[in-house]
């Protein structure tokens, strides 16, 4: 991958900043439930959890929430508790990805798992995702409920179906994308479609949110996905190549092995199976990756799934909300490059 | 603990058989929820699942929610739903207690933690917790939602105020019976109180049956912690003196502690900090839970809940109902003779 900055819209550095101006307020609003609903009378839970909540996460999902609904000029204040409910979401599965992967660091910060050990990080994730369940009952809306906690099995679904994918490197690409379509996407599309429900707006409307959500968190787990190969540890906040470490098949590799010779499927096999872990071999699993453009193209499914959340925002009416998600998916795009 | 048998009723070997012949085709219907909605097409979920959903569990708490009903002469079907997503919410915390303390064996089965691995017994976990709140929101019942998702909450935060404590002999019983009332005890009253709900009975009834499965839990979770340090290991299905090597430190150790000498303190407080987990050591241990009448007024205090429980019941006219769940207590304290 080059130094040239691409994206979708053809402007320079799209960031996060038309949406973090968009929803500040909205946004101070949330972080003060978060903090308030984290509380606990047994101290290592705001302890642990703030570890995470405080440690530099972007708040990507309930700014997703926060947004759509500013898209439909939505007036009232639900979705204040309903944005903490999906980052308390997103963080418990953040809590128990960590204990999965036996990781060390996220965000370039020490993981809870670490500090606390497993045990804690566990019963932490739990008492997140009971909260959240507790705001959206608070909240009173059944259809929300119904919404965000199908998107919660799914989720769970997911990170199962990636386990099991976890070393098969025969892994096609139709099953990989079912897995990220349900341990990322699926939490995107909910955090937007239910501001379609509490600004009472049709099903088309809940659909079109839905799609733009779903298409976005695609886009980013597969730039994340290319990312792991590429970037350095100071810009991801994880070290690179932990996926190779790991044995995870991302779609890079699944494509790297399925266009590969007879010596590189063997390469490919073994890494996943975790006998190849070494510096070097990193670097020609990079070399791979590049040779059979199997990088490149991982990126260009990535933007066609970006240009899939655009087109879904076609509907709406503009304005610095539908700017700002436009430049969300810019954004999500432009960190590979 | 001798051998005689004792119950709260003054009846000879109470057991379970009343409640269960009083709910059989109720649970019939339950037990077919529950294996309809463990299913997915990730099949290591329902794989896992099913290892401990149909591994021996007694299914106690939906018995107590399709008892409830019946007290209440209930004729709807809610309840089978209902009483599933209370099966679920137990499940999960079962497969994460496992993964939490490290265990090897759960009712005389190997843990699914052991023969699956602890990211799939986490995985697994959060996919049954949020398909019981897709099952609660396809009863439609906030309420239910309310009572359901605040237990959860807590029975995590007793869950990690319990890690908290874990090894820290100068644990106070007031503490001791916080942790307990929040882990356990919870989930029994919000079992017994959604059939109040379910039954469209008034608040009075609502904490009556709150109260009668909170004090039976208590009572469950005293006698539970008493049979860790008298029973053998088939009665149990598991080891005796898990809880003692674990560090766990239960009402039995509490008591002991306080009542003991100075030697007796610092045997064990090396014990629950972990360096005196042999043999001779839990022998040790054991004679001084007699020697103290530590034992002896754990079970005292179980009855004293267990006869809290009955009472709750007072108000409902008598029956069928109404005796099998005091005969569940009198079963329920039993257990320890």
């Amino acid at each position: 991958m080059t130094a040239t900055i691409h994206s979708l819209g053809g402007k320079a550095a799209p960031s996060l900043d038309a949406m973090i101006h968009l929803v500040s307020s909205d946004l101070n609003r949330v972080n003060a439930v978060i903090l308030e609903r984290m509380q606990s009378e047994v101290v290592l839970i705001p302890e642990l959890a703030g570890h995470l909540i405080a440690g530099g996460g972007k708040r990507m999902r309930p700014m997703l929430t926060l947004a759509c609904a500013r898209l439909l000029d939505y007036g009232g204040d639900r979705h204040h508790k309903l944005a903490a409910a999906v980052e308390f979401i997103h963080t418990a599965t953040l809590l128990h990805d960590d204990v999965v992967d036996g990781s060390g660091l996220r965000r370039g910060k020490r993981t809870a798992n670490i500090i606390w050990g497993n045990p804690a990080s566990v019963l932490v994730g739990d008492f997140l995702f009971s909260r959240s369940f507790e705001l959206m009952v608070e909240d009173g809306s059944l259809k929300v409920l119904r919404i965000l906690s199908r998107a919660s099995s799914i989720i769970a679904e997911g990170e199962v179906d990636q386990l099991t994918a976890q070393r098969r490197v025969e892994t096609r690409e139709d099953h990989y994308l079912a897995i990220i379509n349900a341990k990322t996407a699926a939490l995107f599309a909910a955090a937007c479609r239910i501001a379609a429900v509490v600004a009472e707006r049709d099903e088309a409307v809940e659909e079109a949110l839905d799609s733009y959500g779903r298409n976005l968190g695609i886009a980013f787990q597969l730039i994340d996905d290319a990312i792991d190969y590429a970037s350095d540890a100071e810009t991801m906040g994880k070290g690179v190549g932990d996926d190779f470490r790991d044995g995870k098949v991302t779609l890079p590799v699944i494509l790297a092995h399925a266009r590969g010779n007879a010596d590189d499927r063997l390469f490919w096999k073994e890494a996943m199976q975790g006998s190849r872990v070494s510096d070097a071999d990193l670097a020609h699993a990079i070399s791979l990756l590049h040779g059979t453009g199997a990088l490149d193209d991982t990126l260009e499914r990535a933007r066609h799934y970006g240009q899939r959340a655009i087109d879904a925002l076609g509907p709406f009416p503009g304005g610095a909300a539908k700017s700002a998600l436009i430049e969300a998916v810019e954004f999500a795009i432009s960190r590979a490059y």
